[in-house]
């Protein structure tokens, strides 16, 4: 009976073996011992947990998965090139440093790479401070880049629900010293047009600005030193109803039950440009410095929002508070909302699918000087829509294809492996997507069943009479209809008929 | 005067401050500090070592560099679905002991992650490993795939001749039990078209078989415990002379002389279906079984490239080794060929730019039941072909574009940035390309520069006079030429200007 003790003594005697360079026999004898052992203590537990799985919390994509992950991908590329985005790309591990003091309370959640003797590293959190550590140390003062990578956090997964250990980031963001809130306007203009392509449903992007939450807090009485753990409650809103946030904020925060009642009247306000009028006039707010300079530039961000016709959408929040320590200005989220049935008064919202804000002091932190580069970013939340879109294909039991494959070489006949081979290298050489079965006499039926699996819609088939006559016999697999191609023309025939309308 | 003792002191001090959500002033004043003496301290050494780095061995892409890179993986992609692959992804790390024993001596490179209490992970070295574990977890038994993906290597890193820790790879994999030789005929094949596509000059693909050296280190007199260690010695033949290698064969590895000899007979010998003919005969070579089946599937390894029309450019050659130590079959490198110039009778290698081969053992590894699935695959060396082509774009002065931007939406007068925003609007909801200054008022001058900077060839301007009349001037960079178009034609103006010929 063999337990995990004993099964990695084994592994160890084999890899010094390995190591020693022992006897390959006895290398292999000792090998087929440890597949045994693992193979029983996977038994005895169930399932074979040593080394058929993936990391907890990640995942592989099957190429299904990916078909789909493409579609959206291609979705949201399209739209940071229409906005005239650059690219970067930046190592996945970070020194260890670059990433400390950046995610407040979220740093536990850090994977730090095992010290090798060398450097401490880190896997990256996100990719933002990957983009200001990049930009300090260029010296670049000015860019608008798109990055699509994976990013790594050690939280408790909710693979269900699309969240991973390992997931996707698709960031956009416009670093310089601009003129205020157009940037921050095109970047919530870019998740209106995402969102809106990839139709995903009903959305609504809140916005909020870091001065006025901060103003807020004060004209509240929230003492400065609580301003960041106020502001984390805050956050739980839209998970938590207001009476537990309150008392999370009185009870373990010991915030004074006066300033929390504060607070309440001003989270459950959300609206458009009317509400920051109000605000505007609101005579607490009002005398709060930070609190104006936030609520002056929102009300300048929708009038751009206006000009881009995307108000609808948009909804001045002011419980929304994100977590992140680095935003100094405009922050949004951008949340589905489901439409469970007509009867329902209002729409539930079931997550976030964007975010982001401004960040003016991030690069500032990496610039041995000091300078700041002031920034504005989104990044679009990709697994949790890649999710939506999966479940949607699933129900839907649309086939997908998951090659480009535009025809088969095929063969009627035995013994024209070499004919086959010969005419789907002329295919390739010209550009044409094709498969051949790795057969030397593979039936006909086999062939065509391939087709039919995998939705490759055209079948060239070579035999004894059309190698005489120089030509193909070319088959439709859809309809059946079979015609005659001459070989020299096969190559335009093919293009035509699989040529996207 | 800081030094890094105190500088890691006075971090650790401001860690502590933000955990204990200390008063915001405060925590500022100790950062400032802390920038300050990491200031000093990269004063002193000349430069910022501390955080304005990439960790040893990796980099950041430019927005010039992927705009190259991308080229170079869209020819590979196109090839790899003009072959009819699927694609799949897997995880960055995968837990530990899926990589264990599978690289030999080159696990030492392996990086791991630190143990933050759950499972024990290492970062992929290759994506072969992973493919492996996926099919035998998802029970496939066929599969031909793509997956290009980055790989982590500890290795000393010799960056600018394009070798890094962190690197991509470019695989292509055919999973399967099928007649021989056609899928291994294939992946050569591909590395053909690659290489023949991206236009990096001449080149060569070296193709040998596991079981031929195998059979002829037996026949040489090589001891069966000796033979994994002697072929990673033969691997070495393309870097070092045989004198060397037969030194360090018979003087570190304690081989004898004479087995040493008749191995240097072999390794010295390539060519094409002639030598394998004549090894066939080999009164020693003919009577080891390994070594007949490994030149009889040469043989018709061989047959099936003719069909390719590709033979020109393959060598059978017996020096061929390869270190990993899944491999079983056939095993392939390509190289390319520097022609110095015209005078040098022989053309120089200049490193592997790709390389594959037969492994038929991997997946059944992670077979609880050993079941087996034999897989021959290729990998493309992406980083060493990318060195090569940005190398001969700053020597050619080429002008690569980084972003795809068709027009910039501009203004001549002041007081029009609502005019801009409006249409710069309509032209992203129509699918254009646009980009807009962030300056309320940029001058005219400023906006044409940028056009000139970036490579932006239409710039759509509005004016008082435009408005009235219900047109945008639309001026051509290059020509300055300058006409009106009616605002409702302007996308199809736009479009037609900027379609690719």
């Amino acid at each position: 009976m063999a337990d995990e003790a004993a099964v990695r003594a084994q592994a160890e005697a084999v890899r010094r073996l390995k190591q020693d360079k022992a006897d390959p026999d006895e290398i292999a004898k000792e090998v087929a011992k440890l597949l045994e052992m693992k193979a029983q203590l996977g038994g005895d537990e169930g399932k074979h947990k040593f080394v058929l799985k993936t990391p907890k919390g990640t995942r592989d994509y099957s190429p299904k998965q990916m078909a789909i992950r493409e579609r959206v991908f291609n979705a949201i590329i399209t739209c940071f090139k229409r906005h005239g985005a650059e690219v970067i790309d930046t190592p996945v591990f970070e020194l260890k440093e670059t990433l400390t003091g950046k995610y407040g309370e979220d740093s536990k959640l850090i994977y730090d790479l095992k010290d090798q003797g060398g450097e401490l590293l880190s896997l990256r959190y996100d990719l933002t401070v990957p983009l200001a550590r990049y930009l300090a140390m260029n010296k670049i003062t000015n860019i608008k880049r798109y990055h699509i990578a994976k990013v790594y956090r050690r939280d408790n997964p909710a693979m269900t629900r699309g969240r991973y250990r390992e997931f996707y980031q698709c960031d956009f963001d416009i670093a310089g010293q601009f003129d205020p809130m157009i940037p921050d306007a095109e970047c919530l203009k870019i998740v209106h047009e995402i969102l809106s392509d990839l139709q995903l449903g009903d959305f609504l992007i809140k916005v909020n600005d870091r001065r006025i939450l901060d103003g807020m807090f004060a004209v509240c009485g929230v003492p400065d030193s609580k301003f960041r753990t106020i502001c984390s409650s805050v956050d739980k809103l839209d998970k938590m109803p207001w009476e537990e946030v309150r008392s999370e904020m009185v009870g373990e925060k010991g915030l004074s039950p006066e300033a929390a009642d504060r607070i309440g009247e001003y989270v459950q306000l959300h609206g458009g440009p009317d509400l920051i009028e109000r605000l505007l006039q609101d005579p607490k707010l009002s005398q709060n410095k930070l609190a104006k300079e936030g609520l002056g530039d929102t009300k300048l961000l929708f009038e751009y929002l206006t000009l881009f016709g995307i108000t609808g959408k948009i909804s001045f929040d002011l419980s929304l508070a994100r977590g992140l320590d680095y935003y100094t200005g405009v922050i949004f989220e951008a949340v589905l909302l489901q439409q469970e049935n007509d009867h329902v008064e209002e729409p539930v919202s079931v997550g976030s699918v964007a975010g982001g804000g401004r960040y003016d002091g991030l690069v500032g932190m990496f610039d041995p000087k000091g300078r700041k580069v002031p920034c504005v970013g989104v990044s679009i939340g990709i697994e949790r829509i890649f999710s939506i879109l999966e479940q949607r294909v699933e129900a839907s039991e649309e086939k997908i294809r998951t090659t480009e494959t535009q025809v088969l070489v095929a063969s009627a006949q035995k013994k024209l492996l070499e004919e086959r081979l010969k005419l789907i290298s002329e295919l390739w050489d010209a550009g044409i997507k094709a498969e051949v079965l790795y057969k030397k006499n593979p039936k006909l039926l086999n062939q065509l069943q391939y087709c039919e699996e995998t939705g490759i819609p055209l079948v060239a088939i070579v035999g004894e009479q059309e190698l005489k006559d120089g030509v193909v016999k070319l088959r439709v697999v859809a309809t059946r209809e079979e015609v005659n191609v001459r070989r020299e023309s096969l190559v335009e025939e093919i293009r035509m008929r699989t040529s996207q309308p």
